[in-house]
């Protein structure tokens, strides 16, 4: 790895090479001193970052979150003044795996380290946060689209932004399996016929 | 495990024993000498019935299939005669590890083996087999649906097959993280919310 770096980017950069062992080769291959070779430096080295496989796996999914934040960021922002359907295109695209920026394989990194949380406590909770999160956000927005009158009043909010989350991970999930047949371009169809008939019910239908 | 069993009856307990290993420890536990002390037997005697842990990965994957299949067929039948939104309700909630006799844990059984696929070809093209049949039924059952009348004839089937397989999968995953607020009831309500919408489009809001 470069030789000058302060102590963040440096853990930025071991957690970025694990990320590059877990897209090639899957999470059970991502030991320190593979991450270590990755890198061309010492697992010695390594460990002056991370004590544990354990700590490198946690930091890796909070950089993975991190940069998913960064993305709906930079989607919403880019959008200008659009109404709150086009806004959950973009933010839920990014969730899909369906943003321009996202290449093909981050869907099986993403899928594998859900995978793993389904049995490694810390993991799970990262998780939960973040999925808690988007649904939080889908919510407010939901409930905005309400009060401008974009979406129909009687819309149930907390269950169409749940409903809305979990089609999302569905489609990174079909995606990180099948990118050929679902490309960016499909998934992000299929979001916004989803989204189409959260918002044409105020209105009749488009 | 048991003294008298025909070859295909040990495999399938084989098979179950990793199932176990998989519940409690993840995939990366599940070794053959695991296996092995899961069932009380040598590692040699697992080996009899699979040369490798990669047959014994195919064969298990297949065997959560059957498992499925099974579960589908007997919630079709025992539905009598309902319509489609019932049928698709049944079916689907089998998908999504909703059905009254799946238990919480075999979510993460599923999302273990549906993470690897990203990196195994063999489990690949397992998954999309069965992932193309559930989409390929679901297609099925909306154009019956549109020649009965039950659902809107301008529906675009094929894309709500699409869609209603991908909110499934989501769901699945959903419920394999947390399976306390995803309880099968919670997700069945949610699957029943989507079909609604589909269905609902034929002769105006239910």
């Amino acid at each position: 790895m470069p030789r000058r770096a302060d102590p963040a980017e440096r853990r930025r950069q071991v957690a970025e090479a694990l990320l590059r062992v877990v897209e090639a080769d899957g999470l059970d291959a991502a030991s320190l001193p593979a991450v270590a070779r990755e890198l061309g430096a010492t697992t010695g080295l390594v460990q002056k970052y991370f004590r544990s496989k354990d700590e490198l796996l946690l930091f890796a999914a909070g950089h993975l979150g991190d940069l998913a934040r960064t993305r709906v960021h930079r989607a919403l922002t880019e959008a200008g003044d659009v109404g709150i359907e086009e806004m959950l295109l973009r933010g839920m695209s990014v969730v899909a795996g369906a943003h321009p920026d996202t290449r093909d394989a981050e869907g099986r990194i993403w899928l594998a380290f859900v995978a793993r949380a389904a049995f490694h406590p810390g993991l799970r909770e990262l998780h939960l946060a973040g999925a808690r999160e988007i649904r939080d956000r889908c919510r407010n927005a939901l409930a905005e689209a309400v009060r401008r009158g974009e979406a129909d009043p009687d819309l149930d909010v907390q269950a169409a932004a749940t409903a809305l989350a979990a089609f999302a991970d569905g489609l990174a999930l079909q995606r990180a399996l099948e990118p050929e047949q679902f490309t960016a371009a499909v998934v992000r169809g299929l979001l916004r016929g989803c989204l189409d008939k959260i918002f044409a019910a105020n209105g009749g239908p488009k």
